[in-house]
């Protein structure tokens, strides 16, 4: 019975995650720490009032160092006295840029929240991870930000997405090597690109396929997926045209 | 007789390449603008003095936006009506965290010049470089900030260096990806670990070997380079301990 914590659940694939989560036995899946800027999410709030006391809303701006080291406390709290088995970093922004890199105007804010965020929250998360029995932090990135993918992505035009992401990427690494003899499994996935606010109505696969997958990828990861850039699987994507977007498995940087 | 601009220019790589540049014949290079945030470096004072007027110093702090806009006013008069060739990226910071990424408190400051900075200096130079004969942008970037190079480097504690040169890469991938179809080169440039203020003492080359290395890849870079990321080539390396590190040709991202 592991505990949660997801970043940037009001919405999108937070929400989704959440709700995926909380609809699994409780056999598997403790309290789930659900944050977010603000509790003025309708969802959140309903996934909150049906889950008898398992998810609970922290309020948590990731860019924001003193909203993080305030959150730990609340977090402590809903914990009593436990451990943190899983952090999910998955609050995120994404830029829309029709110009390319030359409209890119919002590069540093993007970081902030998509790479400094993730460092700030998972840090000020440690010692509670480390009381912790899974020890797991898990990433969520993007192929879209993978140089091994640079070319499908060509007409991509999110430039500080992929700039942010392949730097959130480098981040992982760092911390997968500096607490792999602690025991820890810090790893990114990228669960692929959904329909929500973030990914438009265009995108692949709906927001609950994501977050599914991405759940099934964390619940089945251990120390030696440390390191890891991990995608998800869905079935019958090897028969769209051009390069399997979901084949499972490891994705390169 | 081409055009040179270098920023980062009062000290280490960035005065190493200026002074070498300086050496070449006014055949090969012809103005070198060598932008630095003040006008108190004294070897660069000594350089410019040197120089009969070829090499001018231009004041731009890179990780501000009006700064690197006034700057090009400044470049233009110095270019008097030509284009400019060959942008280096080099300004750059480093950070020595022995705590590791646990220890790391300047990511985005790092990020604004390492990354930020490239991106606004780029940006506000490119009408001047379309002018110019080469088209030419050459980041200096680090294996260290490599994914191919990750094992190699797990011991060297600079975890925002990484992270931020990594994200330069994929910066350097947007624009060669961008500007591709109207003739420029975009590079990346792994120098060496030179010995500077940046680099400490205890690295592997003299900044002169670094800048010579460097700039001969720079004056041989054509479009077929567009996008990659290069390494320089030291002979004798091959018969050092562990992996070659400086094999020329091109590095893993």
């Amino acid at each position: 019975m592991a505990s949660y914590l997801v970043t940037g659940a009001s919405r999108g694939l937070g929400l989704a995650l959440v709700s995926r989560l909380a609809a699994l036995p409780t056999t598997e899946v403790g309290k789930i720490i659900a944050t977010a800027r603000s509790d003025n999410s309708p969802q959140l709030k309903e996934l909150i009032n049906n889950s008898s006391g398992r998810v609970e809303l922290v309020k948590l701006d990731v860019a924001d160092q003193k909203s993080a080291t305030k959150a730990v406390g609340e977090v402590e709290r809903v914990l009593q006295g436990k451990g943190l088995d899983f952090l999910i970093n998955n609050a995120g922004l994404m830029d829309w840029s029709p110009a390319g890199v030359e409209g890119m105007d919002n590069l540093n804010e993007i970081f902030q929240t998509n790479v400094t965020g993730v460092h700030m929250v998972t840090r000020a998360l440690l010692p509670l991870l480390r009381k912790g029995n899974k020890k797991t932090v898990i990433n969520i990135s993007s192929t879209v930000g993978s140089f091994a993918s640079i070319e499908n992505y060509r007409h991509s035009h999110c430039p500080a997405y992929k700039v942010t992401k392949a730097a959130l990427n480098m981040l992982t690494l760092q911390y997968a090597q500096k607490y792999e003899t602690e025991g820890f499994t810090v790893a990114a996935i990228s669960p692929g690109w959904l329909r929500t606010d973030l990914g438009s109505e265009r995108a692949d696969l709906p927001v609950e396929v994501g977050a599914e997958k991405t759940v099934d990828i964390i619940q089945s990861t251990g120390p030696h997926q440390n390191g890891k850039f991990l995608n998800i699987h869905v079935a019958g994507w090897e028969n769209a045209p051009g390069p399997n977007q979901y084949p499972g498995g490891e994705s390169g940087w």
